[in-house]
């Protein structure tokens, strides 16, 4: 029998991890992502809040297999996969597979609303951070240039929906820059009057944590100066605002941290999907009827102990490495086991010294949750190089409380300003409190 | 009298010398930019090839001038300059001067050709930078995926056009890394097999250096494996490659580094420019009949001894300084003073351990050359933090040979490979010398 082929959707940490604990079994690895990094998702929001470089939290997932002899990689877009077939279509091509390792992972959802998707970006993707990014530095230009005291206000009104990890941790670091890193910079504006509100819908941040630990992370937002608006969901987003719980709030950056969604290939797959579109997946991680297609993160929805394993990056590497164990037992005419998720723990930052860390046992919260968070953080960063500069980078903004990255990248929008008549712009005028 | 006002277009090295030169100056200063950003030109290079990060060599205009108070900066788009009226209109606004400062700089030319624009970009900008840098990339990544060697070899030839320094740093660059850095990453392609091209239309290279150091520098550019083509010129550019000299070239990645032209709203200023649409100033680079409006550094056209000044980051700085000499003149109600260019020296590198350096009386090559420009290059860079970063960046690619910057940042286009049938794609066969 020829070498058993191995085809792995995804270069994330399920998708790595499974490829990294084939090294020695006698298969074929193809890694298929459309990108061509591996991406540090815990770290994204610090793209977007111009305290990291996208580099730093990326690496190519070529350049991490590149010694892995058994294992290739493909920068491709898979489309579909055919599990009757064996086969899995790309955009440009198709590749035969004898065992499938699905893990391409989710989206954000926007609950039927897409309309809102461009108002309201999500953090996904490096391209997501840099936009993000972008919109909250254009705010504070914008605000500047204002005439209106409402148009300012609007300008430095910064809405984040939902208040999971992602959004707990955007709003913070939003809070933080606004109060800390723009210093003297502007002359019409006092950037430290910014507005960060953070929205959920359930009744406290962080619903998936222990309500003690909940309740630390909020008093920690609001020290910082986030007004948290708990039980309240968002009805509408428009140009100028978001409406939440009926109320009209005027603001011009408008961050989405909520909902998830599979992504899309799950459809192709034949087998059932929950309402968020992922995978219901057999306890051994495979597909119901297909014991040689794999999924894996979070695009599985695995019960344990009557509860999800969450979709973080622990249960995705250790689904990634479930299913490789699986695949070389199935080569060795093994049966197969069900995957047993070790809960490590969870951990959230809400800016410096501050973070909550729910370890088993032990709770922390505070500085030590904080020291914990960034070493951890540190440790599972790929490349030695990365993590020397994510390290500094981070004892630079300690030091100075500065942000190193406050770069608008992409094209400019040509006007800053809503419609307005030819509006004159004086010359220096320094601010009151100047 | 009120204070006067001074506004400053472009925060490129003319302008922010300026700004800064005013700081004790009885003036108001405003600093109008697109961009957020100052952004340090010299080393842009070394973001389209990979080593360095964009906000490395960028740094916010507002934040190096917040501690000087008669300052204020303003992102906005300038579109015309009414010199009769003193205005100076904005896409969204305008805005009125006392004295201005035109430092808006040059872009590239095509010399006409400018659907060539798209397939062969210039490097002015960070995006023209992450865009290059993604091109080059994505190369890589479809000669691994390319079935026919003619497709490959079109996918792994490089093409850059004009060899001025930006030219000559770019082809050695391009050429080091194809050489060195990409190792064992890919299956299918050996990376060492690029072939780099560097077409100059003039008999050498490096034309604005003396001979010597021409020779000097292609020497280390066909040592680094750079195809150095003199003396012929770019007739056309398609889809397919190019054709260079009524030679015709199969290249998937063509980049532009020749030809200059002014930044247009120097047509708004009603005086004369020459053909390549740059200001001809008077001898103290104010503009002919206004002497309340200057014109400074790459948009300027001063000649100095019969030869114009060089379209360099020093003719720029002592340009810019210059002009604020100029107004602090005018508002004492002295006399104005002719320009006087101070040269000290060009430099240019061409890898590893290699550059020229022209220092009037010391002409340098090698090694020395290389640490003289890599010094001037980190004093010249504005911030801290961004010198400490380049330093190490550079301190990390030395004794690695790797690039850490690897990074396909935007949406990656649906297919890499051109119209094909569905190919298939075999799973791993290791190149012939694994």
């Amino acid at each position: 029998m020829a070498t058993p082929h191995v085809v792995i959707l995804g270069g994330g940490f399920g998708g790595l991890y499974c490829a990294k604990a084939l090294a020695h079994a006698p298969v074929k690895v193809t890694v298929i992502d459309r990108q061509n990094h591996h991406l540090f998702q815990p770290l994204l929001y610090q793209v977007a809040t111009a305290s990291l470089n996208p580099s730093e939290i990326a690496i190519p997932i070529r350049y991490v297999l590149r010694a892995q002899r058994n294992a290739e990689v493909l920068m491709a877009e898979a489309t579909r996969v055919d599990v009757a077939n064996r086969r899995v279509t790309l955009v440009d091509g198709h590749i035969d597979y004898d065992f499938l390792v699905v893990a391409t992972g989710a989206t954000h959802s926007y609950f039927g609303n897409d309309a809102w998707a461009s108002r309201a970006p999500g953090l996904k993707t490096i391209e997501d951070a840099v936009e993000i990014r972008q919109r909250f530095l254009l705010a504070f230009e914008a605000a500047e240039r204002e005439d209106s005291e409402e148009g300012r206000r609007a300008a430095l009104t910064f809405v984040v929906i939902g208040a999971g990890p992602t959004g707990v941790e955007m709003a913070g670091a939003l809070a933080e820059i606004s109060k800390k890193a723009m210093g003297q910079d502007f002359r019409h504006i006092d950037p430290r009057s910014a507005r960060v509100l953070l929205v959920e819908g359930l009744d406290r941040v962080l619903p998936s944590y222990e309500p003690a630990l909940s309740e630390k992370a909020e008093a920690h937002l609001v020290k910082l100066g986030v007004e948290v608006l708990k039980g309240r969901r968002v009805t509408d987003i428009d140009e100028q605002g978001v409406t939440v719980g009926g109320e009209r709030i005027a603001a011009r950056t408008v961050v989405w941290a909520a909902g998830v969604a599979g992504s899309p290939i799950a459809r192709t797959l034949g087998v059932g999907l929950d309402r968020a579109g992922r995978v219901l997946v057999a306890p051994d991680l495979s597909v119901p009827g297909h014991g040689e297609v794999f999924v894996v993160g979070d695009l599985a929805v695995v019960m344990q102990d009557g509860k999800p394993v969450p979709g973080v990056a622990q249960g995705a590497i250790q689904g990634g490495e479930h299913a490789a164990r699986m695949i070389m037992r199935a080569i060795a005419q093994e049966g197969s086991e069900p995957f047993v998720y070790e809960d490590r723990g969870s951990l959230a930052t809400i800016g410096r010294n501050a973070a909550v860390a729910d370890l088993g046992r032990v709770k922390l919260a505070g500085f030590w949750a904080w020291a914990v968070w960034a070493f951890i953080h540190v440790l599972f960063l790929i490349g030695f190089r990365n993590r020397l500069f994510v390290m500094l980078s981070w004892s630079w903004s300690y030091f100075t409380y500065q942000r190193g990255v406050r770069l608008i990248q992409r094209k400019v929008p040509p006007t800053l300003l809503s419609a307005d008549d030819d509006p004159s712009i004086e010359p220096p005028a320094p601010r009151g409190d100047a």
